[in-house]
Order: structure tokens, then sequence, then C-alpha cells
């Protein structure tokens, strides 16, 4: 099949492009340097080529995705890096032989993971971004609770999401440095293993986590673009101009096939987008009905959970289709 | 089940609002008088509440939303309202028993159409929404040139949507003429006995088009519901609080189960969304862990999008389980 043929709206990567890419992040962070974060992309066969890579275990941010990870023969050593207050599904996987360990940050989330029959767990520690985690000084107190509770302790986890998007990179140095020293302390308490912490951001900023959860570095995005990583954006929405006008252009993807949280997705080969309906991008300048227009998502990982299925593509022609399988919850 | 027993994030539909917002509508706008558009649901079983209510015609976005509510038994009269430069999906419906008809705007979509095996068409109109649609002088001569090739010309349409979410009502009501009175020139030219136009928040204004295209009267979202109609919010995204602290709360909810080109979603109840993750919503004030949050998307249409199914209830207790069986392409 040619990249020509294939019926828009549709999500391609670039299948020599994600190698590289994958290639990349495996030398500066080998084997379990990495623990790929797979909210980025929810496609078992793309973790299967992390894998192959050399990084046998992964960041999940869903109970699905552990599930569809273990499925596709991928749970040596999955990590729910979210909290969860049923974990019974996740207890069922871990007694079906997958290794599970979950992220708790309270009393509730420690219940929760011992009467769900999960065994280990990483104390979530805040370390700037208002979201999950405990205060960096409860952490040992909650790592002694669940030891109480049977728990095995592999460490700490400390996710510094307000940083991992600053652009000027002396400042996100900075920022990632006062998050982990949060974390580094937050583990003198806790102890265990694991420090598992930053994102594609920081995958080469943060040396004081053991393990990095950066996942959208395989497929990259326009917001991880403006960082000056070693990445290439590897994933497009390929449409089709189906109207044009005097001045605009009209093509076959919207809101249905791109996340918009981080605005408007940006065309290949130059253009300006308008603005995105729910079946629609409108861009300027104007086109010839039937040409294809690639454009690039602002934000990878909900974009992902838009499509049924990608097209990994080598040129001109299409090498593979990959279910995006680890959608839901 | 219980409403308390749906393991979150989960939409909810009430659906005494759902019928209610459905009775209103049809009350209002009778029979073939409303062509409701499915593309704010993607759901054939709310469909199929809508022709109870008497409406039998149908708009569709995409081709595979015409299969599904053909293959569901709903496809008397599909509109497709958008243009598509392979119609052999369609025409395989046709020739199925489905009545299909298409919208052009070019030369290269009417041709589709006739290729494609689709034998009615409906001129679309630019009524000042930079998207698809034929500048309203050029109706006649594409009218002229579909009946050349053989297609039957049902009307016109043309969507005012750059009028609907107008909030003051007397500028909405003004510009909705301005738009109208573009479509019927355009319709002195083309013929048929269809003109087709409209949208939740024009549907009681716009008194020239002879059937409306409203589809989130039945749901709603956050931008219509400021605009004062008489229809009721009855989509929610359910979430539960995972984490908190001094300060916020976090729920189990976020970029992938709300679309984001309208902003955040809301909260009911009270409170203030600080901001959406991939799998997370931040708010305040704080709440307790295992609270739920009801949660009110921005807008409805891609937000259905993000989900396998919904849940149906009335008061405390789920009355059904409804795929959204019209996602994809």
């Amino acid at each position: 099949m040619l990249v020509a043929d294939i019926e828009t709206p549709a999500l391609l990567v670039d299948a020599d492009a994600l190698d590289r890419n994958i290639g990349t992040m495996a030398e500066a962070l080998p084997g379990a340097r990495l623990r790929p974060h797979v909210k980025a992309h929810k496609c078992t066969s793309l973790a299967r080529r992390q894998a192959a890579a050399g990084h046998l275990q992964f960041t999940c941010a869903t109970i699905r995705e552990c599930e569809g990870m273990a499925a596709a023969g991928l749970g040596a050593d999955l990590l729910l890096a979210n909290e969860v207050l049923d974990a019974r599904r996740l207890g069922n996987l871990a007694a079906a032989g997958a290794r599970i360990t979950v992220a708790v940050d309270s009393t509730e989330t420690i219940e929760a993971a011992a009467a769900g029959g999960v065994s280990e767990v990483l104390i979530d520690v805040n370390v700037g971004l208002p979201r999950c985690g405990c205060a960096p000084q409860l952490a040992g107190r909650l790592a002694d609770l669940a030891r109480q509770r049977g728990l095995v302790v592999r460490g700490v986890m400390g996710y510094e999401g307000h940083v991992v998007g600053i652009e000027e990179v002396g400042e996100r140095a900075a920022r990632c440095r006062d998050s982990m020293e949060l974390l580094m302390a937050a583990h003198a308490d806790v102890g265990g293993e694991l420090v598992s912490a930053g994102g594609t951001g920081t995958y080469a900023l943060n040396t004081w986590a053991n393990e990095i959860q950066a996942g959208s570095y395989a497929l990259m995005d326009t917001a991880y673009g403006r960082l000056g990583l070693p990445f290439e954006q590897a994933a497009f929405v390929l449409a089709t101009v189906i109207s044009d006008s005097d001045g605009w252009a009209v093509a076959n993807a919207g809101l249905k096939a791109f996340a918009m949280d981080k605005g408007n997705p940006e065309l290949t080969g130059g253009g300006k987008v308008m603005f995105c309906s729910d079946e629609h991008v409108t861009f300027k300048p104007a086109r010839m009905v039937g040409e294809r227009a690639w454009l690039i998502p602002a934000h990878i990982d909900p974009t992902m959970a838009c499509h049924e299925c990608l097209y990994l593509f080598s040129g001109d022609r299409v090498v593979d289709v990959w279910p995006i399988d680890l959608r839901g919850w």
C-alpha cells in the first residue's frame, strides 16, 4: 500500500524517524534508565519497538494501559504512575504474572493497593506541579504506613510536569533541580531503589532520578518541537483538501482527529491554520482540491487517543498498520 | 447498576433531561423540520430516540456516520453535510437501500458523487463561515453541472457556523438573516425542495431554512449553555477525586476524556477547574479522596468521540449503556 492510497483523515508515523528517536533515547538512557511512558502513544506495537531497544520497564497512566501491556507480553515491570482507589484489576494482572507497581500518595490509595492485591508501590511526591503526590515531608510517613500494610515500597516518583515544557533550557534545568531536590529529600525518608521522574523535556537534565518516564520523544509534537531536543517529528495527521476558495483551503481532519489543548496543529511545508471544526481544518494559503495536507499535532498524547490505528510508513510506502490498542479506561 | 458503581472516568447522560430536550425540539421543529446532526453524539441508540420523536432524516459529518446509521436501520434519508472526493462507500450504501444525499461545492465533488454512485446532492453554499461551500453566485452553475452529470439536486445547504454561538440573541438573529439571505438567493438559482441549514444556536431564529441541522441540543455543553436556550445539560463526565491537598483536588478525567477546543470543563455544584492533564483534572476547592466530581464538557461533539460508551442514567440508577458507535472515519 502506498501513502497516497491511505483514506483520510489518518494518523501516520514515519518509521525511520521513529527508529531514530528510539535509538537516540536508548543511547542517552539505556535499558532501565528509561521507563517509557505508554500514555504518549497508547500502542503496544510501538512499545514493542521500545522494548527491542532495551527498555523492559514501562510507565502507564491508566489501568487499561497496564492490562493491554500485560496482554501484549510487555508486563515484566509496569508502573502505574497514577493513583487508583480500586486496584482489583491491577491485582488480577499481578496474580496472572505481571509485575505491577502503583503510585500512592495517601492513606486511601495505600489501602486500595493492599486491598486490590498489588504488592509493590512507589510513594508519589508532589515536586511542584499542582496535581497528585503527597507533600515531600509526608512521604516517609506514607512509606511506613505502606510497609505496615505489607506492601513493598520500591522508592519514590515525582513528576516535574510544570518544568518539562519550559522553553529556555537554563530555566528548565534550574527548576528541574529544584523539583528533584524535593524528591531526593523525600527519597531519603522513604528508601527503596527507584527514583522515578522526568519527561521528554528533562530527560537529559534530570540527573537525580535513576529512571526517566519520557514518552513523547518517540513521536513528538509541536510543543516539544520548540525545545531544541534531538528528536524528530514522527507523527502526522494526513488530511485531504476537500474545498477551496480564493482565500483558504479546507481539509478533512478536525477536532476529532487532533487534541486541541495546546492549540492548533501546524502544517508541514508552510501555511497557517486558521481554525479547526469537528471534521475540518481551515488554513491559508488556498490549495487545490485533492491535495494532501500533513499536519503536526500540538500535543501528541491525547491526539493518539483520537485514532483507532496508525499507518507506519517509510518513504512513500505503508509498512505496517498498528492499532492504538491502549485507548479508553 | 447504580450510578455510584460506575467505574470512572465515564460519560454519563441523564435520560430524563435527554428526553425533555428531544421533546422540546420535536415540538419546536416537528418531523422533517429537524434533520438531527449525529456528529454531536455519534450514537445510534440516541439517534433512535430522535427518530422515535418523529425525525427520520439525519445529518452526518463522516462516511462512517452514514454507514453506522444505515446499519442501525436509520438510513431512510441521510445527508452527508460534508464534501468527499471518494464517494464509493456512500454509493455502496445507496446500492444497499439507504437514501444518501451528499453535499457538493465544486466540480471535483460533483464528479466524485457521480463516479461513486451517489445520485442525490445538495449544493453547499458558503454563507459566511470560512469553511466549505461555494460562493453563492456560483451555486446555480454547480447545480447545472450536477444535473448534467445525471445527479438529482435536492436543493441547497449553508451552515451559519460563525453565527450559532453568538451570545447576544439580537445579533445572532441579525447575522443569521444575513447568512440566510445569501442562501435563499443561491436557492433561487439552484431549485430543489430542500433549504438545509442551522444549528442548536439558531434553530428558533432560522425561519428561512426548511430543515435545521441541529445536534447539540440533545446533550448540550457549556458553550451552548450560555445562550439561554430551552435545553438542559444532559451529558456529564463523571470522575473520582484520587488525590487532594490543602489547596486543590485531582480527579481522574483529563484531556483524553474531554475535548478542549472550547476550554476547560466546568464542575457542577461550584468549584473552579485549574487545568487538565492527560488523565487528570485539577480543581479548587479541595475535596475528599473518593468523592465524585461531575464535569460538563465545553464542547459536546468531540467529547463524545473520546468515549467508547455512555451510561444512561435516571436518578441514581443506570438504565442503559449505549455504545458511541459512530466514531472514527
